[in-house]
């Protein structure tokens, strides 16, 4: 998306090495932060210099094709795939890549194939991104006002994004949009990704706290939310927040979406309770931006996702449809075959 | 309570000034603003100098005081009620000073009386956190997990806490409690001042994130906050994101529960409906101990509180029992006769 006056993707492959916006630093330092070989990879994805299922993913998939023309294939794809346990992504695009170099290695011009390979699976995340968005704007009438949680925009997804693709589309058909932005503890991405992301697109929104959800819930059309994994019976693990947003909107009766290509989709996960849940170092929630929010003796919990139940989901909106929780078996049939 | 090795109230009275523990510097700094004349009172509450219910409504009471002898009664009455909209006790702590200056004025040392006075309405609050804190031990079984939102602590309430006070004496009886502190964005009352109260008083404790009360509440034996004012059908107004909790420990079946005196009740106010929400300026959601958090194109909304309806509360602990919300009418006849 446009960033100033230049078009950009938050990951991209250029001469052996790996481009990414830096998301640390986003919205007060635009950086790019240049992976040049796989440890840069495993730091950029663990330090979480690039985050978002999707962008994850094209990333672990331009570092499986940067590590295997640098003679590092088996120890960076372990390390690679291990970096992040809960989004299902990043396992799908470390394998994507491995079984293409398992079928074409030894072939004529292998290594310029392999990274065309991996610039494709770049370019599909971002078809699905655009397909996830026709589906969705379906839901957005003029004058809309929607919440979200974390950020599901374009950083996250090399581009489009999955919840803000449907937004973007129909800002430029024209219609009105009001955004509520929850700013998404401990790291804040509501309010340092997607809020930047929204301004730039010139959208109406507002940052709220997450604690302020309720609050502005019974004023909002919908709420729209990311995934990182889908379990098979249609649970959700997401950004920490989002099953109290699902719950509120179930006891509300507002509808409450999840935008997400199949690619975070995990048939092997039976129901949510199998997904695991990253706990991260809490210090990510005792300082904010460097600054100390608690007493010395003071600890803290920090896990980074949640699961939400497919009963508190109206509906799943992938670059196939809008599926309820219960019709994902006719998604895994398209999927599979 | 003890800060140190020192007993401390955080409003007190003394030659002519009050003392404020300075709830802004905490838990950094531990430093007393003194308030010389109604000005100081009304910043120090209208900028949390002072804040808590309780803590604001004895500053009021000792503001008024003050005023009455430095001959600006009627302006600082007015300027002190009005410093913040929410919470009743406040109005409590101007009315209950006032009607001793009309009632008594001109009589024999009325001076020393009226400074008395004010220090009987400070002790009143600590006797009934005391009483509440007598009925609320009895839900805290040995090895108690709870869960609490802001700061209905000491700090809050002059000494002892209506949400604390419960949680200290069962500590002091020997039973082993551990404490899931949300921190409470945006002004971080939970994880800057709640867990430095309990880190004062040995007891165990981590602090969350507000958007992981859902992840954590299967865990707690119940939830309690404070309030800051009841309407007459026991809604309830309190911290923004105590509605959040409310909801979700409805849908789990944990027991939500109120810690606070009949000073914060209203029984002008029929529903929640009727209650006056602060919005507060939106920099305290756009900046963290001093270091912004958005883009500076981004804008905030800042409700300080929110409305916990009724049917969400399992019981509101007084000082003079524990009662459902549908009980009321008979706390009502109490206290008024």
């Amino acid at each position: 998306m446009l960033v100033g006056k230049k078009w950009y993707r938050s990951v991209w492959f250029s001469k052996g090495k790996i481009y990414l916006i830096d998301q640390r630093k986003l919205p007060f330092k635009f950086e790019i932060f240049v992976a040049k070989n796989y440890k840069d990879v495993v730091y950029a994805i663990k330090e979480m210099v690039v985050r978002g299922a999707s962008a994850i993913s094209a990333t672990a998939a331009y570092g499986i094709a940067q590590a295997e023309i640098q003679g590092n294939l088996n120890k960076a794809a372990k390390l690679i795939k291990n970096a992040r346990p809960t989004a299902r992504d990043l396992g799908y695009g470390v394998e994507y890549m491995l079984s293409f170099i398992k079928n074409k290695k030894g072939e004529k011009d292998f290594k310029e194939e392999l990274i065309k390979e991996a610039n494709k699976y770049a370019d599909s995340i971002v078809e699905k991104c655009k397909k996830i968005g026709e589906y969705g704007k379906k839901l957005i009438k003029n004058n809309a006002k929607i919440m979200t949680h974390c950020n599901a925009g374009w950083l996250a997804s090399v581009d489009w994004g999955t919840v803000t693709s449907s937004i973007y589309m129909s800002k430029r058909e024209g219609k009105k949009i009001f955004v509520y932005v929850s700013e998404t503890r401990p790291r804040l991405q509501g309010a340092m990704l997607t809020a930047w992301e929204l301004a730039n697109e010139k959208i109406e929104h507002k940052i709220i706290c997450d604690s302020a959800s309720a609050f502005f819930m019974k004023d909002v059309d919908f709420i729209i939310v990311g995934a990182d994994r889908v379990a098979r019976n249609g649970d959700v693990a997401n950004k920490i927040g989002t099953l109290e947003k699902a719950i509120i909107a179930k006891e509300y009766g507002i509808p409450f979406y999840v935008a997400t290509s199949l690619n975070s989709f995990d048939y092997n996960c039976k129901t949510g309770k199998e997904i695991p849940i990253e706990f991260r170092k809490e210090d990510e929630v005792l300082f904010v931006r460097g600054k100390r929010i608690a007493d010395k003796r003071c600890k803290a919990l920090n896990p980074a996702f949640d699961i939400t139940p497919a009963k508190y989901i109206k509906g799943i909106i992938t670059e196939y449809g809008i599926f309820k929780p219960t019709e994902l078996k006719d998604v895994w049939k398209m999927h599979y075959g």
